[in-house]
């Protein structure tokens, strides 16, 4: 390609308000452009590095066994009732009727549309495992699209989708596409991290993230140092001193304490240890329900853990309003004692085995000490896990945790029964001729968001630093002095050859001078560059840089073989 | 790909309802199932077919030096609004609002995304041509989807947009265009006729469709017998035999004549020859606005010409109210004559140079006659070309028009200045240094219905018989009396070999008879099919035969490499 025939070519500002690197770098390169927040056009370079990503992720799938096939966009959203999503995913789902006022979901993700697909063939065990899976546009009406590939709102997706006979079938299943997705990604000059994760609105009961290590990335997680233990903020686990007290039980009593903040102040005040103060925390659900949560002093409460111990999909603390009206006292002295009977009370393992505790009174300015189980506050069935982890907790094996950030490039979930219990005729025949619920499973990839994050790990002050496996050219071919005619007959060879041989070359055939063209070369980010110029002409040379180093050195035609099988 | 694992297997049974034999053959073969009405899923094997149309497209396109692209799904209205296409589109169009009530349309074109892309570049004449292509899901929500993937309401479409500084090199890509679409239907085994069309809601001046004689096709067109001439019947022109009356004017006069039907019981009853009698239609429009139209005795009047000439969008019969109140007389002697102002009158060019002519009188059971230009009714500044041509007309270059029908698998556009002059920004920079709008052109090919066409024109009564340059499989491998150890063996040895090659293998492994196995190969109609049985083990060799012929032949297997690049 004559880079003076390419649309799309380099620009030296910034796209408004991008604060990304890959943002940035993306845009001045010319490889995106937005259309609407979170909308992105992409330009003929980087077209070729998403579909160079693409080819790589199909090659991968298709060796581990899974079938491409192409479901369609709009799904009925009938069948988004049949598993209770067309309202659960809330605000994320597009929705749109046709002309006869059909509805239709806009997909965001196809577990449904594969189940729908899969009941119109009456399968059997022979038929069983099998793994579908497609590249196709998404789309997620995000609240907060943000700059350039990471978060957007339309974007596409491998999604995979397996179907087994069997738990014991799946788990083969899922080991394999952990190593598929590492083997991608490796390819693709990425470092995961496997990270087990929240399924979000997916469903079933574990899932883990790919997660590239970066400042750019929105993923908060933790791991060991050693690698042992690794989740996502919003599950991650750790160990915790439990508690028996083995105290007398003491009178219960309520202290006056008013505008006292934080269970520290409130733990000296009182004189007790923090470990005998109690963090309450009021929220209401999507339906405006009331919920009250409760951990130990010095923890915290960890949103998502609720969310999903309480088997809700939104959670906002409660307003002013609802607390006077639940507690009939201020903020900042809620308690679960004589709390009413339509507030759903979640306590965490933290709180079990304690004696003689402190809690909001429930009273403006009054604290409740020396509280007891069975006394004073019912002892729940359950203790939840719905604490939140931080930076140097203790995982559940024992090491220390590290925070992290990173982009998450692929998830992959566990849905069990999830779907094929909820969706009629999601069935199997067994060796008995007995209709049975089939097993699944489900594994993502956003290819903009990889493209995004290989460019937030491999990039320069100069500009973007391309992997050659998805590099848009192999080769970026400077012409200089091209006014002079037997420079621009050898350029103009030159890129004819290297064509011939297969290389996929940009040639920068333009009349700019050398500074403008080095400086769109580092930007666009090509492995390797070849200049013809009038010195190497002179030389009967080409003088070669890698992309990823400083110095350039003068070779001959006979020499550059050696050097393009580099290339991989 | 071993055919116990492929998912989404052949059926007996045809899709409900199906009557076209594509929609019945890629059902039935395992290609495609329906979601909803006109909105499909590619199983594995019809996704593989459609892959390759698409590289083949994709190839060409390169060859002929455009670029590849994608451009966002969701277009915002805003630039459908710039261009009044936003309303103008009608029905087709679907529309959506995101959660911040943005309204955005489904992309059914993209012209003015493309346009909305290329003014976010400053672009001057060197820029200028490019032509920007992309692969992407495409949205119509027509009234009636047909069966199959001949009239979908969701499909994936290559769109291209070129950008040009003059007319004049417009015109060079539209005809590079013309020979690109050849090309490409020809390698897909498709023989196209480039019949002049109608440009719809694209806008500009002329187009080409690019049809399939088929008679599935929804196409209406004529051709000369030697294809000098080919109009779609929508816009097909005609040689008329002028008149030019020079007839002294007679008294205008009205005529009894109640319960008279058509021109030609009417001619007989007013002892006048047809072509004095005229045929005044009514009709009204997407707004509501009366439209009279009229056409000399013997001919009919083109309702997509007549939508052109009047610049409307849609167009219906009036109706029985609305012809009463516009002419005071019952249906059946509408005419020109005192029609109210508001009315807007189209005459065709055959109502020119007549004298003495008839015409309805606006009067129930009356015909007035002997009415004249001028003294009667006033003559039209512009008589049009509003006819309808018929088969056994005579085409402008004077040869017989013959009826076809046929399937529009691709089409050609030039857009002019249509968008450029309609959206601000749309322009380059001239070497002069001034902004001139650019001229541009549209090229589409739509896949799933190219796929089908391809089923319509090659297939026989056991299944399709796919061109090998598109056949999801190169080679259908049967392995009979696979329970012999040692027949197995030869197969699964077989397909190891052949899919080392690089041959693409499907291979039927089940158990089921040989008289299924081979049904189903003829049903999914991959070109060659090879036998491994007792039979051909004992022999030391392998049973050939091409879906195209009836024999097969025993063959060594050195001999086999011959027969295998005759797959190209």
């Amino acid at each position: 390609m004559k880079y003076s025939q390419l649309f799309g070519k380099t620009t030296r500002d910034d796209s408004k308000g991008a604060t990304l690197t890959s943002h940035k770098l993306l845009f001045r390169g010319g490889f995106i452009r937005e259309s609407t927040a979170g909308r992105y056009y992409l330009l003929p370079i980087g077209l070729k590095v998403h579909q160079k990503i693409q080819s790589m992720i199909k090659e991968e799938m298709d060796k581990a066994g899974a079938q491409e096939m192409l479901s369609p966009v709009l799904h009925p959203i009938s069948l988004w009732k049949e598993t209770n999503r067309a309202t659960s995913v809330g605000f994320e789902l597009m929705r749109v009727k046709d002309r006869s006022e059909t509805e239709f979901v806009l997909g965001g993700t196809a577990e449904e549309m594969l189940v729908d697909l899969v009941r119109k063939f009456q399968i059997s065990y022979k038929d069983l495992p099998f793994h579908l899976y497609q590249f196709s546009t998404k789309f997620r009406d995000e609240l907060r699209a943000r700059g350039g590939l990471l978060r957007v709102r339309e974007f596409v997706m491998k999604d995979g989708y397996s179907f087994h006979a069997t738990e014991e079938d799946f788990k083969k299943e899922y080991e394999k596409m952990k190593q598929t997705y590492s083997t991608i990604f490796k390819r693709l000059g990425l470092k995961t991290i496997i990270v087990e994760s929240d399924n979000g609105y997916i469903g079933g009961e574990y899932c883990h993230e790919f997660v590239v290590e970066s400042e750019a990335g929105e993923s908060k997680f933790f791991v060991t140092e050693d690698g042992s233990y690794a989740a996502h903020e919003e599950v991650a686990k750790f160990r915790f001193e439990e508690v028996n007290d083995d105290e007398d039980e003491k009178p219960i009593e309520e202290v006056e304490g008013s505008g006292i903040i934080g269970v520290e102040e409130l733990a000296k005040y009182l004189k007790i240890p923090v470990e005998k103060t109690t963090k309450t925390i009021l929220f209401e659900d999507e339906k405006g329900n009331v919920i009250a949560a409760a951990v130990r002093g010095g923890l915290d409460i960890n949103e998502v853990k609720l969310m999903r111990v309480a088997k809700i999909h939104a959670l906002k603390l409660a307003t002013l309003e609802t607390v006077k009206k639940v507690t009939r006292a201020d903020v900042g002295y809620a308690g679960l004692l004589n709390l009413p009977k339509e507030v759903r009370v979640f306590m965490d393992e933290s709180m079990k085995g304690r004696r003689n505790f402190e809690m909001g009174a429930n009273r403006t300015n009054f604290h409740t000490i020396n509280v007891n189980f069975g006394r004073d506050l019912e002892e729940p069935a359950t203790f939840y896990d719905i604490k939140l982890a931080k930076e140097g907790y203790i995982s559940p094996n024992g090491k220390e945790l590290v925070a992290k950030r990173g982009i998450e490039v692929g998830n992959i979930f566990q849905l069990g029964f999830h779907y094929s219990s909820q969706m009629k005729g999601a069935c199997f025949v067994d060796e008995q001729g007995k209709e049975q619920p089939y097993y699944m499973g489900c594994y993502g990839i956003g290819l903009g968001r990889t493209m995004a994050a290989i460019v937030e790990i491999s990039h320069d002050d100069k500009g973007i630093v391309w992997p050659s496996s998805v590099a848009p050219f192999d080769v970026h071919l400077v012409g200089l002095d091209l006014d002079d005619k037997t420079v621009k007959a050898a350029a103009e060879e030159a890129y004819a050859k290297l064509s011939d041989q297969g290389v996929d070359v940009l040639f920068d055939d333009r009349s700019d001078r050398a500074g403008v063209k080095f400086a769109d070369a580092d930007l666009i980010g090509i492995p390797l560059r070849i200049v013809v110029s009038k010195k190497t002409v002179g030389e009967g040379k080409l003088e070669v840089k890698w992309r990823t180093k400083e110095a350039s050195q003068l070779v001959s035609s006979q020499e550059l073989p050696t050097i393009l099988n580099l290339l991989q």
